[in-house]
């Protein structure tokens, strides 16, 4: 228990080190806007879910640099006095403006658009990074097997695959991106997720038969838990299963063999048995693909561990964290961006949309200021609607994201403009964005 | 700030239910030995790295359920309230042996071995795996890039990349296996490991011009610095640098183009101007193979970020959590495993020695106890290294295992095993294990 609770040094020491050289030069004041986004879909994914706004929202909040965080960097020499003392009293008092948790986005969508002085919004940089690469690569692999489960609950159990505190965000983004359930009790604490679970396989293992095991977990769970059934002899594990919970029995669980051919044989077992409404889960290595493989098998609904927690492939949305527009010693704004040809970025601030033609998303349009017009009117076509709303204002975070209201909030969003895809977004196959990213300047 | 510290619901519901009924049915008192273990090297990988063990023995130490993940459990009915009771006075009194933090793994190795009641110890399960399972995945992949660099120093700095704890210990776990020094300060911080990083483009894009922004990190840093030389133009920027700085110039660092051309290009360039020792370091997109494929080029050093804290390619280390050996109500041992096919463990308690040859390893020899035999004098080769230590002995954790000196402890061992490797094991391409993993019966 002796860790401090700041995130404050969850920080890459070069945004300390500019901080420090910024505080002497005077560029420390100087107002800026930094843009997070990703510039390409990472895993030849057709569409990306944003995820993790919530948390970041409150870590942006709770970030504070404690005795223990200034010591080291003094004993360090991180940074000088000036910096220290700049540290000691910091807190976010700029505005954050961005997608709403569970948008979609597209290569290039202004993800989060922060703006501040340099000071407060440089330090902000792995953070950020940190909650949106990870929340958002779970949440976007969640939505590709939501697609693929259809109407069949999704439950996810991979907090084992995942670092320890990774694994709580994991469920929440897989809970925002359409999952139904989890296993992890903390994600149920902390953000309100329904949590699932009965018995592994050392449960049966522990008992003298799998009778006793069953009959055990039938006393203090009822007849309509889920019983594993796989642990010896599948075939006879379900008939044990309903010799002592009956045809009442709520499900059984089946975590291994060739899924499509032992469901199939398990169901005809059940009903042949007479436990017609004996549910099925299945939760050996499923992904997607497996996922969409089992469609036409009688499987009532997946357990999914590994394959979500990790991205399924592609366990980090590759989103940056870049400099986008300051001021000069004027107080005109100068749109900024690295030159180099393989990593281009745009400058400018920038207004989104996403153009819909009944309904149905046409393209990802991006309004961009070089100088630095007010854009918050900005919108191009009547069927645009707009994607960006105030999450931080004056270092406060809007309230309506924080919390488990807003991890409900971001999953009936989500939930709602997943609708818009076209139907093209939803195959899963690696390909291009399901939707282009169109430019416009606004001038 | 609200988030209470506890791990204790880092945990799968299903451990908690099962302790629910092995409470009521009298099973929660049997002795009985969990083993933690890979199945396989996941990602064709020829060896795995250990890490992660100094982690968690402090994690269980403080493994703990208060008043809110009590409420929680029975607002939720998880559990009923003889559980609760337990759950308010748990605290883990069971004995740990297990490799050392570090070490080396094979499919089959018994990493960490968990001896206790069912009830103190099924509760570890999730936080066991989840520890494990992260850290041994970034070690495993930080070994590859540190076999590839040879002697060329390496850098983590992708904690952007990871959730922003999960990035904390892919830190630790990528210094254990031969990198130097993390972008990442808590990591430095917390497990005393050497931090690095001066400035981004945003540093350059500040500035009015390239020329101000190297001036100003100068004064701040000194001409030891690094210098971030590809914002607008490699050649300029090195040509700017060098007028700035002048040919102390510490370092210049690309994170853009065909590296070994650029690099090659650079070195060209700051020879010819005079800058023989300013060194060179790249951090664009590396993982294993494109540091091998950077052999040849004048670069001095290497900055990894996605590739490493993502276990490149292979973000889990999939470990299992089994039960292999419980007592009866006799008091007599039971060697126990999972039947099915697909998944097949070896039930027993195990010891576990890497057979040498003239000092390189030849196979991983594990010795099961169907029984419960003594295995602690196991010993059937000459020349076998034991690989199990005491790691907690009646709930305390043992001490050389934890904190900063524990890091240190652990990156030692991992760079004098690493040299038992067999050079085929050194290749960087998918393969079978290294060595074969040789069971034998200690009867």
């Amino acid at each position: 228990m002796s860790d401090s609770r700041s995130l404050a040094l969850h920080t890459d020491r070069y945004e300390l080190t500019m901080l420090d050289a910024a505080l002497r030069d005077g560029t420390a004041g100087r107002r800026c806007v930094f843009e997070l986004f990703g510039r390409r879909l990472s895993g030849g994914r057709r569409f990306g879910v944003v995820a993790g706004t919530g948390r970041l929202l409150e870590l942006i909040r709770d970030f504070r640099f404690g005795e223990d965080e200034l010591r080291f960097l003094r004993d360090e020499r991180v940074v000088d006095a000036a910096t220290l003392d700049f540290l000691e009293g910091y807190r976010f008092t700029g505005s954050i403006t961005g997608y709403r948790e569970g948008e979609l986005y597209f290569p290039g969508s202004p993800i989060l658009t922060i703006e501040g002085t340099f000071a407060e919004a440089v330090v902000l940089e792995t953070l950020a990074l940190s909650v949106l690469n990870h929340d958002s690569a779970v949440a976007t692999a969640a939505a590709r097997m939501s697609v693929a489960a259809g109407d069949r609950p999704l439950a996810e159990m991979g907090s084992r695959r995942a670092g320890e505190s990774s694994a709580i965000a994991a469920a929440r983004a897989a809970y925002i991106a359409g999952f139904g359930a989890t296993s992890n009790l903390e994600a149920g604490r902390r953000w309100g997720i329904p949590t699932m679970g009965t018995a592994a396989h050392a449960w049966t293992l522990l008992h003298d038969t799998e009778e006793e095991a069953f009959r055990s977990q039938i006393d203090a769970l009822g007849a309509g838990t889920t019983l594993l059934v796989d642990t010896y002899d599948t075939r006879e594990g379900v008939a044990t299963a309903i010799r002592v919970a009956g045809i009442e029995l709520g499900g059984v669980r089946i975590d291994s063999g060739d899924l499509p051919l032992v469901a199939a044989a398990v169901r005809a077992q059940l009903d042949e048995l007479g436990a017609t409404s004996t549910k099925i889960t299945v939760t050996s290595d499923l992904d997607e693909y497996a996922i969409a493989a089992l469609a036409a098998s009688p499987v009532d609904s997946y357990g999914v561990g590994t394959s979500v927690v990790t991205g399924s492939g592609t366990p980090t949305a590759g989103m940056v964290y870049k400099l986008v527009a300051r001021q000069d010693d004027a107080g005109g704004w100068v749109a900024v961006a690295k030159a180099s040809t393989d990593k281009g970025s745009k400058g400018g601030r920038k207004a989104a949309f996403r153009v819909l033609d009944a309904g149905t998303a046409t393209s990802e349009l991006i309004i961009i200021s070089d100088g630095f017009e007010d854009l918050s009117t900005a919108k191009a076509h009547p069927d645009a609607r707009a994607l960006q709303v105030a999450l931080v204002v004056d270092g406060e975070p809007e309230a309506a994201h924080g919390g488990i209201a807003g991890v409900e909030a971001a999953r009936a969003h989500h939930s709602r403009v997943r609708e818009e895809l076209p139907v093209r977004a939803l195959a899963l196959s690696r390909s291009d964005p399901a939707i282009p990213t169109v430019y416009r300047d606004a001038s």
